[in-house]
């Protein structure tokens, strides 16, 4: 973070905020930066949380999505790429790898998706993404429709333009408040794990 | 709405989203159609409200804002003319009215914010709010200098990057999902009320 | 008008200006500020308005027009919108709503056309005007036939060319020597008029 | 032209039109392709040559510019280039050669202005010029200081920015019709008379 | 060239550049800049123009090219037209007027080439070479099969993409170095040759 | 590569070419695949290569550079993210690393150079060779000057223009021929080599 946004001390934190961050600390071994970056301000914390939780973790609110983990990771690596956000691009991307199993497909839906490994509905999803991202007032029935050709349906649409609009939000505070990913997630998912 | 993604009938929602939607309906005369859009996804509906009230309703949170409820209004107005969502102008530009109880504002602000009745301290707001909206990743110390300059703070800062984010996001999900503003807002904050 | 270039006073202007400026008064209840803001140049003044009444008014050159008045009106909406001139937003606009009787589609059109309650034959009409005004050079054939397709015949075309062009030589006399609309255009065409 | 918009025959064309046809053709030898494109529409013509004379040929209407007239010319032949209209490049580019009298700096001008032979007070006439054309919703007081930093006043800022803006009008016109120019400009003042 | 990077004297120069030099000179009656600017740097120089001669001479490395010698300076005058590069616009908008013996091509091009009296295959040749110069990361096959529909094959391909990539590189360095073309380029191939 | 262009048999490739693949493959472990995807032309690949190395490999042509190996990767990175080029931004970025000694600065760089930790002096050094990959036609004497603040010479004004330029080349060449970097880039440089 600069100096104007300073990361807040973790026993400064709500309770509530204290045991997600220790819980995600545990399963990952570090504390993602932006846990600690939106924590400054408690009731937005706890909102992006929530919005987060209900659209890139479906099953916590009781729903079924029909985009894969992957899916969705891939669609906030691409945008937020479009958008230039370090956080986003370095802390997702690791997460894609690690869901797609596939230690190159960050990096080239970073920097061209039409160039990436990824299947042609893959494809059709990041083309809606983006236009979303970057002209969503231009939407129109034809994107639906390109979409439908590959087996999405409404509830799927709905998925990609919030999560698209949602990671929008994200990378606009982490790009303004200078939110740096941590280091750990640029590793990760590029190297295959051995088994002893 | 469009014919994908009707409004819900308000009695098949969660009592938590009645009881908001009624509250107010009674409030305002008519229910604004983002809180029945949106319904459709309880969980997202929860998530979006927690953080428009967060940073829209900052007493709500127990926060004082250095920004007026018409300085918030305006930077809603602003960046969603520029992200062309109609719901966001239309709706938002009648609050704005109504807060700054300057009839003329919302179009001003609308069509172009140069020329709009504003102060030198809005016009400055305005202008960090539509680089946070269109080129996030290029706002740097200057941009902040030019806020403290009109005697904004970091928490100032926060605020407007939050809230041009955030309706980011709101645009996004509005243009494509068709939502259409109340015919009720289009008049609102523009006859000045007479007394009896 | 800013103070580079103030109003001229009415009763200095030559006797034609000062007739035709005082019949629009006699007609509307106000003089638009366009009237006498070009005033300053007399010569310019008749051909601007010389042009404006053979494009907006065809019938007082003795020509019929393929396009409504309202159809017109909502050109001319749509373009100074994207061209972000005040100005004739706010003045077109209001036009525009009485000649439709749509107390809701200038700000429709304005915001997003995409979006405005119109006729598919109207949206045609305007994606052309749009790009006569962001993309002339890029105008082709594919483009005329679009238009064909809804019914508009060669001097529609033109029509429609014309108007966006005009107005386009509009807007940035009035952006840049600060044309600040009327008051009274803002609320006109939003209220139905109440018979006693 | 194109065959959408055919050129008129000469002999059909109203009695006063006709005269100033001829009347450019005794002295320029050719009829410059715009005075036959436009002349399907009368009352169009007359107000674009009313207007056009108004501003290129000011003496004609009892003005003094402070504008030479190769600046207008110049300004004329920048702008139409960024719009990219043929006509307006290759038939104002030939009579900015002529009154310049340099054969180079059309060419230059219409490529990159930053690198033609010109006067450093040409240079941001033209800055200022581009900015109508294609920002100008964007012109403030810097941009009108920057002029005056070059000795331009109001009135030569009025004379610029409504060239610029007559020949956006242009431009779009020609573009759009399809007016390409005649053979003749394109050797014009390219090669110095020789005296017999 | 501008003061920062003045153009070396020829006798300065290694014999192999000089000797080219000196043969360009004679068969052209003058040196063109490039060939003096570039030498500042003679490997860079060598590489350049082996680069130059495989892509625009391709007979010299004994290969036929699809192109002709009007079509390869095509690319270049309407490439460079979009990159503002003066230099190229002029040097070889000059050998295109000469290879195509069409006195007004270049202009047509340089201006807008969707309005040039070219051929239906030049126009998809060029088309394609401007999304290489402009957004060579969305060319797909698409692109591809619209050349192919004029009768470019894959090696075409390659010499429209490597024209339009290798001159790109010579825009750059030409504007940035502030190259300008010899007064010889302005008329060449503008006037026809008369035969005694 | 594609399709369209598959990469040609090393065998089948004349002797120098091959000698410099075959060497490149033993330094490295394996040979990169713009060295076989532009051998399909031979002449265009020797003038590629010496290009490259003159302004990569200065030292190769008898000349220092201001610039450190590091720099120059740097600004390969850097405008081949703008350029959107999956091989250039995959295979120098993994260069970068490796020079700079810095596992992060890469992904920094190719996703938003304003972020990444690098020195003013860099930062400075990449604002321009981006402007010079964007808008060539616009570098003007206060970006040198902004240079010069960082102790950058004329020499070295040079060497970031030509290498922006260079690989603006070499990415529209990999881009429209579909080169894929190779799997090991992706991890090159990442992780830190342990001594036995």
């Amino acid at each position: 973070m600069s100096d104007r946004f300073p990361l807040p001390d973790l026993n400064t934190l709500p309770q509530d905020l204290k045991d997600r961050i220790l819980e995600v600390q545990e399963k990952s071994g570090f504390v993602p930066n932006v846990f600690l970056a939106l924590a400054r301000r408690p009731a937005e914390w706890r909102a992006f949380f929530a919005y987060h939780d209900a659209l890139m973790v479906p099953e916590s609110v009781g729903r079924q999505s029909g985009l894969s983990k992957g899916d969705r990771e891939m669609i906030v690596t691409a945008t937020s790429a479009v958008n230039r956000c370090l956080y986003c691009v370095v802390a997702h991307g690791a997460i894609l790898r690690i869901y797609e199993k596939k230690p190159l497909v960050a990096d080239q839906v970073a920097v061209n998706h039409r160039k990436a490994d990824i299947s042609p509905r893959q494809r059709a999803m990041l083309d809606f993404a983006l236009k979303v991202c970057t002209a969503s007032d231009q939407v129109d029935e034809a994107d639906f429709q390109a979409l439908q050709a590959h087996g999405f349906d409404n509830e799927d649409i709905w998925d990609i333009t919030a999560i698209a609009a949602f990671f929008g939000l994200s990378n606009r505070m982490a790009s303004v408040t200078g939110m740096m990913p941590n280091p750990e997630f640029y590793l990760m998912g590029r190297v295959p794990k051995v088994k002893a």
